[in-house]
């Protein structure tokens, strides 16, 4: 049973997270969303859309299945989701978040990096809560935050590790439009169809030279090499906060 | 007959695009008005308002004469056109854009310019419509975009070719103020008279610190001596969608 | 009779200027509470509020008094000046600014570089005039107020020296809320102990990511060791100003 799953919609293709029950981000769906948004292009793609399921677009990092990971896995698991993040942040061919439901802390930063956030309209959430859970948002998430809602805005709520609703994340800029969580998929198709309508160099070369900002902060991810995420992920502050949500979790599920 | 009529008000002088039909930005009144704006601060001027004609700023460039062009022509055009784009953001004292009617792609690009935009009130549009015509916006028009509505919401515009009406201008900050096209010129020259009662000194030094980043923009252009619009201007890509409108426009004037 | 007084919330630590009849900032006050905002951590301090009193923040600077400065001495005070703003600008904990009322100027300034601003709802005005009174908004201080309002916002309102009131300081995000004078310092408080209660080092280090732009300001800062402001002072265009200001306050006062 694969984790993601790719319908195409002519020269759209969109890769639809398909992890019950909702989309956690562990190492096989990172490593192979990753692979399927480097690969889209050459099997045809003109344009990604990235969704989730009816109410639920991802959870974020699978937090109780990370958790079993030693020191060096887990940095091989952040370098490849940092990976994943600079495939969608570079990527050639326009991308656009069909955010269908809830999408806190990774879910959220994934939706950061595409072109466009289309988000259900509804009581969803969305957010990078990483300080309510212990870790630390990174500069190369912060940079991609702050270009959508600005310096100020990014600061206080990525502080706060703030999470608003969808309503909210509209009304700063957080996403980009809001419907009927059923039209979500369909919306993002039919913008990224009137996108490729227009003249496909002059659009590609205007698109490269606007999102260069966005490029230039991986470089500096390579430049630096940082290893801080992973390295935080085992403090004790961090593991106390994750290990105590993982038990509510489970009592929560019974 | 001139393209560019020049009217003092006071110490105020207001430049105005002055070539019929569309003030069509062709090599002469680039070069006209380039040379005008750096000249007026040495003819008593201490402050400037670029305005066109009722209905209409300017079309843009004047496509059906730069067809003619060949590459080192082309070249040439770029760079004065460039040129006159840095003449206005290094201007000594203020600009307004006097925005009287439609003000699109090249329009709209001498306007980002200025320090301050006001715009006719009503159905007209502005927007930088480049890509739609097989055009790449380079980065210091780019820049220029970002620092007055943010870098994702001219990343959209831009890629998309998006022109937008008055209203949604100023909704954005793209232009600064909207009032009835025939008080568009007045309300400039006493927006100036406003600020040219502030300690000289203090008001220009203050001015220069705040628009150096503009500046280094151009430091930047220099440095590069980027010639990719020229080139970009004879592909294929361009070409066609350049002459293509051309030929409409020639048959809808019968 | 001091001209600060520390007011303990539990460990959040109110800083209350206290300089009758205006908070205007003299050297004394101005060294007071640079070496308060430094030594609170040490001395137990999570957080800071910085206050004023009813209906006044902060005058800014005591043009009077300052008046009275030979070169040398003025070149010193702005030093010191600007490392007060440093000190807020790089406090290790979080600061408020709890705008209890009018804040021209230098006390708008000092707001600037806070985490937050709450400021007094009512008839109370904000804003950067230094041009007005013929002195130069400095770079530092610019980019503390672009980060905040963006840039072109930002340059408007600095070049024309404009003031505004709490209501459009709100609407363009100058100051992040507004509230009834009496409850400026007790939302302050309440807002800071909401932030203390995450994760300590995933806030911290997330806050310090997020203010690493304004860090590295005050390290452009040291590199330049401009006395441009200092330098300034002297000149005719802003003594005449400041002295003229300063009579009228007098004859104003009888």
């Amino acid at each position: 049973m694969t984790v993601l799953e790719t319908l195409r919609h002519d020269d759209i293709h969109e890769l639809r997270l398909s992890r019950p029950p909702v989309n956690a981000l562990n190492p096989e769906l990172v490593s192979t969303l990753r692979k399927a948004v480097i690969a889209a292009p050459g099997q045809g793609a003109r344009g990604i859309v990235l969704s989730g399921h009816a109410g639920m677009f991802s959870a974020g990092l699978d937090v109780p299945t990370l958790l079993q990971l030693d020191r060096a896995a887990m940095g091989e698991f952040w370098t490849e989701f940092v990976g994943l993040c600079e495939a969608l942040g570079r990527s050639p061919i326009p991308v656009v978040a069909a955010i269908t439901g809830h999408s806190p802390a990774g879910g959220a930063v994934l939706a950061l990096f595409c072109d466009y956030r289309i988000m259900a309209r509804g009581a969803f959430r969305i957010g990078l809560n990483e300080v309510q859970v212990g870790l630390v948002v990174p500069e190369v998430i912060q940079a991609a935050m702050r270009r959508l809602i600005g310096a100020h805005r990014a600061e206080r709520l990525m502080v706060a590790g703030a999470m608003v609703d969808a309503e909210e994340a509209y009304r700063i800029g957080l996403v980009d439009e809001l419907i009927d969580t059923e039209l979500v998929v369909g919306r993002a198709v039919s913008w990224l169809q009137d996108l490729l309508k227009k003249p496909a160099q002059a659009m590609s070369e205007t698109r490269r030279i606007a999102r260069a900002d966005l490029h230039a902060e991986f470089d500096r991810v390579a430049e630096i090499k940082s290893d801080a995420f992973a390295e935080r992920w085992f403090c004790d502050e961090a593991q106390i906060v994750l290990k105590d949500m993982v038990a509510k979790l489970k009592a929560k599920r019974g």
